[in-house]
């Protein structure tokens, strides 16, 4: 809406001009992000409203900076003559995802394509969560990662570390499932990363889950609740195509929601919360986990067996997890329940009773049915989700990425 | 961040000249809007980067136009004399807001200003609450009020009708306080108000009201849940100065929250819904209340004169809002809840037990203390909000004003 006052105010002479020369630069890339398959120059000028000489060199920029490649032919334009296509680098930057999960950590790398290069996986096989080991160990994963793909032309610009409760800033604030309060993962990750040099952030594994998903669901879905049962059990809620983050980044309780007020206990205080019916943990009871085995694992195994009390316990489950649901669906009007993480492997066993609650309990759900159905991207989406943070970052700033490079 | 690409972008000659006009003439509204006192010319010229003569010449249109006036002096500048400040219009465009309350109907009209300058209330007293009886009593509202204002220079230029349920276009997909499904309440209101020729639009009570809380508030809080408590009980979302509508609009359902999954029965179908331990009605039982009473003014007369039963039904009510709110604020992250509507009269009496759920049950309450306050506008929040929806529209496109006036 503002174009037109741009004489008024841009600033003066050359400091104008390189402005003026990044910001196109920006548009173009943005572009290329956004297409659907290779892009062509003349695509791009349509698109841009940019000349086509002002297009050539640019995209010179590009390939001479290892976003973007030519690739490929385009779609056909109007005559027959096939054009020469423009598409993402998968040899140019790159971004780095490390979660801590049930059953391990993991580590993963993705190029600008959004395609996985990296993934790593080591149990939790030493005693404990001690944070210092934990981000330790992570440390040690983050720089076997970014050596493996630097065989691969790929060059790491950000980390992103995923876990399992709410973070401020690169605090976590609270990770029952891990017994950890107040525990700054930044500043231990970063001592452990030091030789690296990047940036590092912290963030809500469920929030980077329902990130990765949107990225592997983009073109077909931009409103959904992303349930991820791992450790706890949280939610990543994607309205109009955009991560709902709440006024301070914590958002996604779902685990801490109410099902019966004066229900079991829960060690956040409370009574009743989901968690204490619908965690792995919880669908399991005593009963222990082989080390390195998911608990999702060991509970569909169980149930394969017919184990009447792991029946029992994922009835409960399923019914606990759609009272919960329905009350966010009630109060944020999503149409789609993606079961996530570790919840993916139980959906066949809960959708049902999901389902049930849902439709009994949503008002909307008399008119508009709800669908509940796994995720795309499984125990890894957390991970993958990290990892795809550099992509906004760099989508946001590419001038950074070239300064970098110089 | 676009700007510098103007020049590649926008309409050659004549049409070009006519749109940086507009947008000019729309950026110094806007500033003009969200000034917090009269603002000088040359403090619009510094804020949008205009030239003087060009602030001076949009001035005068606006002034023409009846959306500025001059209006006392500005803030000093850095000289000591004393500018000529601008201010919104008192005589100018107006909106009206519709309301179907429990006790009543109301009428309200804003001007640019955000003052109300007019307000009629109609108890509810005929035989129960027919769709086409109770909007052609609006159109009748809505007639008056038109009249009332123009007798004060203020020209009505759109009408948005406040309903206790989801909304659909013009259709009220469900209101159970009313006995409604899929009323077509836009077209019955066009229906009766087509002499008046103003463009219609029906949305959700509680999202109204909390727009008017926004804008009553709007320099101080940014995040809220706003409780509607009047006849159904609905909940407005504020996240980050925001209205949260949901992927259609149905947001906020609260009233429908499951606080006992195997509770008391509501109409809607499901059991243990907020609703029915909490609306004005619940907490009432069988009582009959008189007409043209709120149900709310009833309640506290009773619990003042220290009814047992009274007193019982309003801890369950507090205790089951306080679960509810929890759920909200668990999935939202939000850090300010506002007692409204009716529910603001009995904010005294149940905040106490809200609070207590709220620290017990919201994760983040450990560190992040919770603040539960009643609204700032009462019962007429609704109305008021509603009317008030006509300077959004005006901010967002004032030629077409300029154009109703030629």
């Amino acid at each position: 809406m503002t174009d037109s006052r741009a004489p008024d105010r841009a600033p003066r002479g050359g400091a104008r001009q390189e402005r003026l020369r990044e910001l196109n630069l920006e548009l173009v890339f943005r572009h290329v992000l956004a297409a659907e398959g290779p892009i062509s120059r003349t695509e791009l000028a349509a698109a841009t409203g940019l000349t086509r000489p002002t297009i050539t060199r640019i995209v010179e920029e590009l390939i001479a900076g290892r976003l973007v490649t030519e690739a490929g032919s385009a779609r056909h334009g109007r005559a027959g003559r096939p054009r020469v296509g423009l598409a993402l680098s998968r040899s140019g930057p790159a971004g780095l995802g490390l979660d801590i999960r049930a059953d391990g950590l993991a580590a993963c790398v993705v190029d600008l394509t959004g395609a996985v290069r990296h993934l790593a996986f080591a149990p939790l096989a030493f005693a404990g969560t001690d944070p210092a080991a934990v981000l330790d160990r992570l440390a040690a994963m983050a720089s076997a990662a970014v050596e493996a793909v630097a065989a691969e032309h790929l060059t790491v610009v950000a980390a992103t570390l995923a876990v399992p409760g709410p973070v401020d800033g690169g605090v976590v604030r609270s990770a029952p499932a891990l017994g950890w309060t107040d525990v700054d993962a930044g500043a231990l990750l970063a001592a452990g990363t030091r030789r690296l040099g990047l940036p590092i952030t912290v963030d809500n594994e469920a929030n980077l889950a329902a990130h990765g998903e949107l990225h592997a669901t983009r073109r077909t879905l931009d409103n959904f609740v992303y349930v991820s049962g791992g450790l706890d059990i949280g939610a990543g809620i994607i309205l109009d195509g955009r991560l709902v983050r709440g006024s301070r980044g914590w958002s996604g309780e779902l685990g801490h929601i109410t099902v019966d007020p004066d229900g079991r206990p829960c060690p956040c205080g409370s009574r009743g919360c989901l968690q204490t019916y619908a965690s792995p943990q919880a669908i399991l009871g005593d009963e222990p986990v082989p080390d390195g085995t998911m608990p999702e694992v060991a509970i569909t195994t169980r149930a394969d067996a017919g184990d009447a009390a792991t029946l029992a316990a994922i009835d409960t489950a399923g019914t606990a997890l759609g009272i919960a649901l329905s009350n966010v669906l009630n109060i944020l009007d999503i149409g789609t329940v993606l079961l996530g993480g570790g919840y993916a492997l139980l959906s066949s066993w809960v959708t049902e009773r999901v389902e049930a609650e849902i439709a009994r309990r949503v008002l909307s759900a008399a008119w508009a049915p709800i669908t509940v159905r796994p995720a795309i991207l499984g125990p890894d989406a957390a991970a993958i989700g990290a990892a795809l943070t550099f992509i906004d970052r760099l989508r946001q700033d590419p001038a950074a990425w070239f300064a970098s490079q110089r």
